[in-house]
């Protein structure tokens, strides 16, 4: 049996160095971009006929759902993996939401309220597009928080999850790893396309100043909360078409890993199969 | 130049007797299954482009979005037109909301706080799988609320989706008509089918006994609220690969009229291209 996917890329237990992780490597996906996009294709009827089961499950009150957690620096690729990758998906199952910069109400309370509304309802499927995990990534980079507030979180996350997959989420937690020589390009991309330009944001480039800091708050982040219930992946996202394969395929492999199957129905079918065809009006 | 979709689908003004119109006509498509299911498809890369670019103006404060509304009988296929027609969007770009049976909170509002709450913000393409429209259909039908506070929702209706319009909404109603013999057919289906055995539910039949009196709620509702800020659209459902093609192009046509174009960029190109080549960390 072919080793998986979720085998290849969950990070191991321990200390993390992303300087380990290659971004451009390809790891379970034979050929380069053609085979890539075809292979993302060809899951498009397993994905509907088991995203249908977990949809079906939840209307008679199985719990279960799926959660991906996209999280990465700017252009990694997190709107990519959300047009390519969750595209493959029926609209009707997911629930995708992005975390902006928080909103008055939201800094109001604490890092996990908004979080906590945005979770999938069971048979749903979730993205996250950046999550909770900024808390720890963002607010630590600039101080936004004490450190002992910072130094809180990453045991409240571990809880929060924790809790999630007790609940009867399946959590995919994403880190869609570049390089800083591919951010520059896609940066440069974005300035001198004009369909592009709207995506840059003059800030990012300031961001780009802090990637040691950001490297270092993610290597925490990706040790600290990399649990039994909630791993972590290390997504190599330099090659976009693999990025996108690879997290539909996280997304896939967790799908299959529930063992979906179509619930019994709770009514008696030849009773309404009678009134059906027996109707009078 | 070809007669828009919008021009021949769109409810002319006055009584509305849904026997005038064909189930199982299929006006402005040239061909049958392959070919509405081909159609469809080649949509993609002018969609792409356009929910792109009205996502990109909604970044900058470009107030415009759309809303599609779908109602209809059961199985007239709103989950049908979600997956296969809000499929070709960018799922990044859409926002579905699914209206079931009220619950205590929302019944203890007005009929329209939920629906407010759902509508699509800047930029984004809205799909309603059922809508406020059900306050005054199954309401209607089966007396859930006095006749004077029906009455009154034909008029509330019509100044809530005026506002949606003049804030920069263009909505697009669409009535999914089926005949009754498709449906029962499609029900049939449902009890066969051990994959979609799940769908049917035992109180579909009891609505479907009172077919006569949603006709005729459909009708009032049609022509009272067929207004020409926000028109309502008759889309022939009995062929399923029509009804998907349909909407998506009465979608497609939408953010055609809206004439978009790429944000212009608010920062200095030549600025920025300098700070990301001459960086020295």
């Amino acid at each position: 049996m072919p080793t998986s996917l979720i085998d290849r890329l969950q990070l191991p237990a321990g200390p993390v160095s992303l300087a380990d992780h290659d971004p451009s490597a390809t790891p379970g996906l034979k050929g380069g971009k053609a085979e890539g996009k075809a292979a993302l294709e060809a899951m498009d009827p397993e994905l509907f006929d088991l995203e249908e089961k977990l949809l079906a499950g939840g209307y008679v009150g199985d719990p279960r759902r799926v959660l991906v957690v996209l999280q990465g620096m700017d252009t990694s690729g997190k709107g990519g993996v959300l047009k390519h990758a969750a595209g493959v998906f029926n609209p009707s199952a997911l629930r995708i939401t992005s975390f902006g910069k928080p909103t008055e109400e939201e800094r109001a309370h604490d890092f996990l309220w908004r979080v906590e509304r945005a979770v999938p309802a069971a048979g749903r499927i979730g993205f996250f597009d950046r999550s909770h995990y900024e808390d720890v990534l963002i607010q630590r980079v600039h101080q936004m928080a004490e450190p002992a507030e910072i130094e809180r979180r990453y045991g409240a996350i571990n809880d929060f999850e924790q809790r999630l997959v007790e609940a009867g989420t399946t959590v995919v937690k994403c880190m869609l790893h570049i390089s800083p020589d591919t951010q520059k390009e896609r940066l440069l991309s974005r300035l001198e396309t004009p369909h592009k330009q709207w995506k840059f944001n003059p800030g990012d480039v300031d961001e780009r100043a802090v990637w040691p800091a950001y490297t270092e708050a993610y290597e925490i982040a990706l040790e600290r909360c990399n649990t039994e219930a909630a791993p972590w992946f290390v997504v190599p996202s330099d090659h976009k078409w693999y990025r996108n394969w690879a997290v539909a395929t996280l997304a896939l492999e967790a799908l299959r890993g529930l063992d979906l199957g179509w619930p019994k129905p709770s009514y008696d079918v030849d009773v309404q199969r009678a009134r059906l065809v027996g109707e009078t009006w």
